[in-house]
């Protein structure tokens, strides 16, 4: 196998293919050829990285590609260079001369004279070409391109230019005509989630179905197993981004409304709720337990004269999961307030409150809400400026008229809570498909316990593990609860 | 001790007086006597309640002043009426008529014809005057005043007025002319702590020596057991207010430099760092950890592609404590970060991100800074527009050259930390008093790691329950740690 020429890729490829047959020829010795195999790799590996450095030294261009050695990126120096994020490819920077760093989306060879590279950065995603042209780019550099894997982080130098038509499966209208690419980090060549397919919609498996077009389904298990790739889609970065602006919007509302941030102890010496379902440790040999609410804690911030305050943070729940609404760990949005005179005062604030985080959202994550819609579809969520609130009366009563049998007394059941929203947007808010957002007052002559609920199917913009449960005190002793899950 | 006659105030007290010297001569049957006790000071609250009904009867400005009884504070009705803030107390509202409500802080009554009534809002305090006047003030309203119980939350009206010269005492340099008063919720008459006293300084206990006069000191246990007095004082309040714009000006500035906020979870199947510093518990029947750090998690979002994220959340180690820095669990304000080739990159983002915060401190929390020094005074910091950036060999320099051992290649002990400080400030930042902040870049010639820390001493900025470790990573290997510990 040693060969005393200068060994060439195509000696290398020999070699690998050697290899091979050497392997399959000792089959009934596995281990035996499984090293076999994995010496003739790394021959192999040795002699195309021997043939790289050969045919660097033959190509006059040989500088401008190839792998970064690791040692050079170390904090080796600071270059002052620039990186362009792809976000910002556009035509205005037309034949300007730009550097991005992305993830090698898609490598599509045509011939051996031109490459189609398709970068990524955070969602956006730019096509760069490179084209055999002499002084610019050699044969080698677009081999070396069109040898890169997916997911390998790759540096492009280039001329950005506009193509006369739109360029379909990338963000960026823009092409970046390489100049220089070298990979930073090389991916394994196979990895268990193709980005692509994990982005999928159902409405694509349906057409290809009928297409007779193979689609690879990525499961459940393996998106669970490999989440580090299963983030990169485009709806799984929507879905943070959003719920980052969602807890965003909620501290910046509340702040202008004098409510000061709390971090209560989740390491407790007691259940904060009761019941069962806590979870419990040894705490230095004394018993202690995880919070099941910061109620005790805001409670005594107001009890403290802080007037107002909040938390975002862990809720921990033993529970047994028997809805999709039941969760063992989540984070727990919530507030506490002095009541000066009537309950409504705390409604005034949560209306406003969400009314503030859904406009917040609409206006700066049409992206993150677009590259959710695309892998899956959702209503548009309708609200009133003002929101509309019912009696649980009045509720009860716009049931009864449709026929749903509901006790005047009892509780709403998720039926007929999704019926009541349907109904509400049809009378109210005059819209036939939508997930609407309303309030019910719950508040019956029973004394000193009043209560009330906002409704809203909004799984599309609090991720499951994220409730909001509202809770307010008066300086005397009217409690109120508001349950917000989503 | 039952009388025929209608109850008087007068009476009650007769009856109280009676009371006492019952039980005196019990003294023997103590449990009796303590039964008995409570029978008679429950009659003498009925005749009290009684005497108060009579005497709204007697006095045409009954109507005014009052305890508001509990059915009437439970969301009766919406009045319409606007509580002014006392922070919002004002010369410039002379002579309006203002409605304000706020825990009785003082009350002193000067013979039976005046009351001063300081109410205390936020760490807000501002002076009522009860002055009997016809058709405005009665005796009886004024009586009623004086035995308002401290911390009794009170709604007072009255017209504001401003005295001529400066009132000692109060924040509001105004006087409400009191109109009507009543008591929303009544203190019990003694609490265990009293606000003033758990608000002096050290300095104030050494006056009161030098003059011997008896001030109560409010011990530690005193102040945990009953925590929701303690943080009604000025300097606790300040410290939570701080503490909420440390984490708002945290989160503000890195989203705004295209951070993502995430919330990790806390509950993870095995422990995040290694090591026995890790809280164990079962969940449901497998073991489980509470997270020592949301490291993985925030590698993963670096490696899903998010770029750049922080956390705000609950830290739990099961160390033991050996110095003030030492805690169970502590609120962890941690970034992640790609880097593009030089790890200087998120030296440029911590320098920026401390000095914000530092500018935003002192720009919003000069109020809630003064109250925390006028309980624990404190030097102020010191720190330049762009944070000084030493690097461990001129640190080692600097000690060497005034004398301190200290092995160049090893850690710097805390006591070479201080002594380092006070240099940098006396030789670099030219100020005698203070403390500082700057920055050591730890780096050495070691190959792949490479760390730096940030130096301060903010005891008065964070409490000893914060701490802020940045965690960052490149695409590649490099890993650095920055410690920032309070």
């Amino acid at each position: 196998m040693a060969s005393t020429e200068p060994p060439t890729a195509a000696a290398a490829e020999a070699d690998a293919a050697d290899s091979k047959a050497a392997i399959s020829k000792k089959a009934a010795k596995k281990e035996a050829a499984k090293a076999e195999k994995l010496r003739r790799q790394q021959e192999a590996a040795a002699a195309a990285a021997a043939a790289a450095a050969a045919a660097e030294e033959a190509d006059p261009l040989a500088t401008n590609y190839g792998d970064v050695p690791l040692v050079d990126l170390q904090s080796k120096a600071v270059s002052g260079r620039t990186w362009t994020p792809l976000a910002q490819l556009e035509a205005e920077l037309k034949d300007q001369s730009v550097l991005v760093r992305g993830r090698a989306h898609n490598v599509r060879a045509v011939g051996k004279n031109m490459t189609f590279l398709v970068l990524r950065e955070r969602g956006y995603t730019v096509q760069c070409v490179l084209t055999v042209s002499p002084e610019l780019v050699s044969r080698q550099m677009v081999k070396f391109a069109s040898g890169l894997s997916r997911e390998s982080i790759v540096d492009v130098e280039g001329v950005l230019t506009v193509p006369s038509s739109p360029i379909k499966g990338t963000t960026q209208q823009v092409e970046i005509q390489v100049r220089k690419i070298y990979c930073i980090s090389r991916s394994a060549a196979n990895l268990p989630i193709n980005i692509e397919d994990a982005s999928r919609s159902e409405a694509e498996f349906e057409r290809a179905e009928q297409t007779g077009e193979q689609l690879v389904r990525v499961g459940q298990d393996t998106r669970l197993n490999f989440r580090v790739l299963d983030i990169r889609t485009p709806a799984n970065l929507g879905i943070f981004c959003i719920q980052c602006q969602v807890s965003n919007k909620f501290k910046e509302f509340l702040l202008l409304e004098d409510f000061v941030e709390i971090h209560s102890p989740k390491l407790i010496a007691g259940s904060s709720e009761g019941g069962s379902a806590v979870f419990k440790l040894d705490y230095k040999g004394q018993p202690a337990c995880l919070a099941q609410s910061p109620q005790l804690y805001k409670q005594m911030a107001i009890c403290g004269d802080f007037g107002r305050v909040f938390e975002v943070g862990p809720v921990f729940r033993a529970e047994d999961s028997y809805t999709h609404r039941h969760l063992c760990e989540f984070t727990g949005l919530d507030v506490e307030m002095e009541i000066k005179e009537h309950y409504s005062e705390v409604m005034d604030i949560v209306d406003r409150l969400f009314v503030a985080m859904f406009d917040h959202l609409n206006q700066i994550c049409q992206k993150e809400l677009d590259a959710i819609r695309r892998q899956y579809p959702f209503e548009p969520l309708k609200y009133l400026p003002k929101t509309l609130r019912l009696t649980f009366q009045e509720g009860v009563q716009m049931l009864q008229e449709v026929g749903v049998e509901i006790d005047p007394l009892g509780d709403l059941n998720t039926e007929s809570e999704r019926k009541l929203g349907q109904l509400v947007l049809e009378k109210m808010l005059y819209g036939q498909h939508g997930l609407t957002f309303f309030l019910v007052d719950l508040s019956l002559d029973t004394g000193t316990i009043r209560s009330f609920t906002y409704f809203i199917d909004i799984l599309w913009l609090l991720d499951h593990s994220t409730q909001c449960p509202v809770m307010m005190t008066q300086h005397t002793v009217i409690h109120l609860m508001s349950s917000f899950e989503g």
